[in-house]
């Protein structure tokens, strides 16, 4: 137990010099895109909270002037979705690089350097998903938000802090699957407003358009920009 | 950037030693959970997949000789449900240790030593709800199980191969909510097959007790032991 803690503390320390670097970088980013009027927003979810189809469902009311880095650890299935719509994707798989769990903001700084920065209004990370190692990397975004599908239940925002507290607003999806059994919309809100009282709601069901308009709105008014 | 691919070196040469030094405490809890005839089963999956309600109907099932280890990174909310059963399960929280994504095994040693090993035939492990980390350490388990819910969409296996690739039973959870848009049972099973095709597949509603005998049965065969 004791060779655990030694190692523990060296991976702490390692992770403290990555974390810096990752934020320098990130800093960068978020001032290069405000200079470049560019409005960059970084989506987090669990997986299969329906990231790709809110983007989808984002360019057929938003316009073409968006472009999507999309993190996945394996597949391109994602950016091919989204180029179908014609828009510029760019898909980071962080699976050659031991399945990473997260985006850092060197990999998307290289990604937007593949993309360039002409020809957009927007820019969009879909990070991996997983609802607990992206927030703890800045990836250089003005607008953190995180999605929850109302399947995944209402206890998580108190199991995950910090996705909600590292995120200016949150997107309740899926609500076309309300009413469910054993789950409180109220209750899922209060959970939220516990660990981040700062954060935002919208419900939205990117199928039947539910809470699109206001989504929108959001990104109009480039909030953290 | 070179700054980074150093750091990304010494990350890996820590990760490897953490890896090794998890690797012998999960094989030494593996042996001896063998000699005392308990059947430890590791159930992974994304945040809100029905691993606690898995649980709950198993009990139900199966009868009390199951403990039930709980890995979460805040709240014991997850291991206040089973104690209503009159189970014995205990909370891990990875919180206070940075918030971990996925558990080791000196806490599972940690935590077994505490719920000591008399009066149970079968240990759980519910491990952090996070379909990337938890595949990479070996907890000791007989048997690693997947839960993957339908809402979570068919591509999953796909951009998230390692889950499923040490995993020997993937059980395809929520079928209440079949039919869904979008959506094709037999195209998740094949995608499934083609990250692993040794995985065992059981589509499993616990809410309405579809495949719950087979999972039983399984349980009952340990298989892995």
């Amino acid at each position: 137990m004791r060779y655990k803690s030694v190692m523990k503390l060296k991976k702490i320390a390692v992770m403290q010099k990555l974390l810096k670097a990752n934020d320098a970088i990130a800093d960068e980013i978020r001032q290069e895109l405000q200079d470049k009027n560019v409005f960059f927003v970084n989506l987090m979810s669990s997986p299969g909270s329906g990231k790709t189809t809110l983007v989808e469902e984002t360019v057929r009311r938003l316009g073409k002037r968006i472009k999507v880095i999309e993190g996945d650890i394996q597949t391109t299935l994602d950016a091919e979705r989204l180029q179908k719509l014609g828009i510029q994707a760019f898909q980071i798989n962080t699976g050659p690089f031991g399945g990473d769990c997260h985006l850092e903001s060197a990999w998307v700084r290289a990604a937007i350097d593949e993309l360039g920065t002409g020809g957009m209004d927007y820019l969009f990370v879909e990070n991996i998903g997983n609802l607990v190692c992206p927030a703890e990397f800045d990836v250089g975004a003005h607008m953190n938000v995180l999605l929850l599908s109302v399947t995944e239940g209402e206890d998580k925002p108190l199991k995950y802090p910090l996705a909600f507290q590292v995120s200016q607003l949150c997107l309740i999806t899926k609500t076309d699957f309300l009413p469910l059994k054993n789950f409180s919309l109220e209750k899922l809100r209060e959970n939220i407003k516990k660990v981040n009282p700062a954060c935002a709601v919208i419900d939205v069901s990117a199928h039947e358009g539910t809470g699109m308009d206001r989504w929108v709105e959001v990104l109009k008014n480039r909030q953290g920009m």
